[in-house]
């Protein structure tokens, strides 16, 4: 038995992590944009990367490191990827590394994240200039939440507390960042987990594999996949504190929270909606529709005219080359049935609830295949004009 | 050797074919929606029909034919797709030809295509007084283009005359409709394709199959598949000529002509886009990357917004599961190299150069993967505001 309670704030309840965030002049308003991540002590690390063939150099840079290697650093920039820059883009990183090493001695297999505009050379000058603005004492997540934003809206944080029954508590704290681009082979974000758990190797790769499959894999906004998605687990064992069901469960529970943050921040999102499958022949099926519902244009679009069109859904279920059937399929808006083999013409009555469920800011598109006994939810978002606002002018 | 000429209009100059166009009061702003097109002899047919597993009631009725039937009628309604509408939406079809064939005894097999929103019965009234209203005699093209259109924003088609040398001319001729939801399994449309030609069976599918890959399948607008998509070709022999090479020629070049016009008039469209992938290793990986280009909103919206921004393009390549390695890719817009491994980054005149190529309405995006030598070319468009409100608003 255990108990999860969330805590104001995120890495700043963790024991032995430390935090900052500054601006040096890369993004044009003067916001937050280096930050870095420490621990007092060697961490471990688990990551997820982007399934994206090019993936960006700090990924490269990152995978030269051995096996099961240990970090106490982690630095991060917004405002260019570092991507499609070949071997002088990991370069690039070494020499921003060796001039942190003068400042920051204690410096041990550091490592870097990188997100904004895909193509050019990191500007050195002006990152190193963070080195000597930092706090590296700080507890400051707040500054580090923020200057990992891009085309984010609001900034995404938070910290669970694990309190096992009879047990020493430990603690989980992520900052993370998204809004377009989310897709899904693996959703488009940068995430940092830290945790204090005495957390094995063994049960990070499984906790974080799992959590991460039913959050920012079930997280959709538009389909694409970037160069530089990330997920990294560091964790350096402080509160002496571990039990596994409930660092399981907590993991899933912080990313599932901040995938949803993600999807709901969609760019120009006003929607968040759920697209629950069941009854599909396996849960890879299951999956299969849900994606393809999540993704589709069409149905993004008539989330956004709140037209409750259940054709379109109709549809992208049978575009989506899973085994369905027409006369077993039922679809429902929250509780509304909108279709089933008996009642295939939606009338004034059901069409005005139906109207009238999507109005709301939230809910759940149930599809019940009724072939077999596959399930999966994927998150997914409305498409409306302020996304192609975005998107037809960032460059950032 | 042999010579094609397009001719203006379409239908009208294929011998023994009639057609006309009328409107029954589906559309509310009183245009043609109901359409026929006839033959005075019967027909061979050949058809290619969407993937979605839900197809349409016209489509499953069309399949209760024996294999090679022949016919000598094809009518066509807009507004309303007679989709997810079970067993009476086929009996519909049925009660709509017995009565036809009070006003016109000759219906031999005759076929339905249907266009429109999903869901709903045919309303069997309105469109059993189109048979008063129609003029069987007409050869009117023009009318009947128009009858089939639902956001298209233009009628589309096209006839060629095929001349062989010392050989009988004979003809082909289209009408078509398409403009959103314009997919990568099969472009979502209606495209009923005549010719006098004495067409061979064996080569009608070979021809058929060959046109559609390259034309209607490598379209896209928004990735979407719907569950009527028909493309229908009938040949009544009635010139006595064929070439089997001009014929097929001929084919693919109307196809091409129509399905580019779809594109061009994809909902909201502004930019006609051809992605033209060399290199790859297999033709089917080509085909892979120039379908995840055409699909991609980030590269949509950059192409709406003017934006060279290549990242996304080689993002996308990245993402799409095949193989290819930034150190041999090469991107070019049009004659404008933007990215190769010796020039990474994009300096200030070639991007004015990239720029300036796309602010016109036309133009290629060449991607060289470098690896081997699949080669496909897929088409497609950008995404602007007007696609969203088409959409989010769409009900017709």
């Amino acid at each position: 038995m255990f108990n999860i309670f969330p805590l104001k704030g995120s890495l700043e309840h963790v024991k032995g992590f430390y935090c900052d965030g500054v601006s040096v002049g890369l993004k044009p308003n003067g916001a937050n944009d280096v930050a870095f991540i420490r621990s007092d002590v060697l961490c471990d690390v688990e990551a997820v990367f982007t399934t994206n063939q090019f993936q960006a150099a700090p990924i490269v840079h990152f995978k030269r490191y051995p096996e099961n290697f240990q970090t106490n650093f982690l630095l991060i920039n917004a405002k260019n990827a570092n991507a499609m820059t070949g071997r002088k883009g990991i370069e690039d990183i070494d020499t921003l590394f060796a001039s942190l090493r003068a400042t920051y001695p204690a410096l041990q297999n550091p490592i870097m994240s990188s997100t904004g505009v895909i193509g050019y050379r990191l500007n050195q000058e002006k990152i190193a200039q963070s080195f000597s603005k930092f706090d590296f004492e700080a507890k400051n997540s707040d500054g580090a939440a923020r200057a990992i934003m891009t085309t984010d809206s609001f900034k995404k944080e938070l910290c669970l507390r694990v309190e096992p029954e009879n047990g020493t508590p430990f603690h989980l704290g992520a900052i993370c960042k998204g809004a377009g681009m989310i897709n899904p082979a693996m959703a488009t974000m940068l995430c940092f987990i830290v945790t204090d758990a005495a957390l094995p190797k063994a049960d990070a790769k499984e906790a974080l594999s799992y959590a991460v499959e039913h959050s920012f894999n079930a997280a959709s906004v538009d389909g694409d996949t970037s160069t530089n998605d990330t997920v990294l687990l560091l964790s350096n064992g402080q509160s002496g504190g571990y039990d596994k069901e409930a660092f399981k469960e907590a993991l899933a529970l912080l990313t599932k929270h901040l995938a949803l943050e993600i999807v709901r921040d969609g760019e120009g999102a006003t929607k968040l909606v759920a697209f629950e499958i069941t009854g599909a022949a396996t849960s890879e099926e299951a999956k299969k529709v849900a994606k393809a519902l999540s993704n589709s244009l069409l149905v993004k679009t008539a989330l956004f005219g709140e037209d409750p069109n259940w054709g379109r859904i109709a549809s992208t279920i049978g575009a989506s080359g899973v085994t369905c059937n027409d006369e077993t399929l039922e679809i429902k808006y929250d509780d509304v049935l909108v279709f089933n083999n008996t009642q295939r013409e939606l009338d004034k009555e059901r069409e005005m609830k139906a109207a009238a469920i999507m109005k709301q800011p939230s809910y759940t598109i149930h599809c019940d295949l009724g072939i077999g006994s596959g399930t999966f939810t994927a998150y997914g978002c409305d498409l409306g004009h302020q996304y192609v606002t975005i998107n037809a002018d960032y460059r950032s």
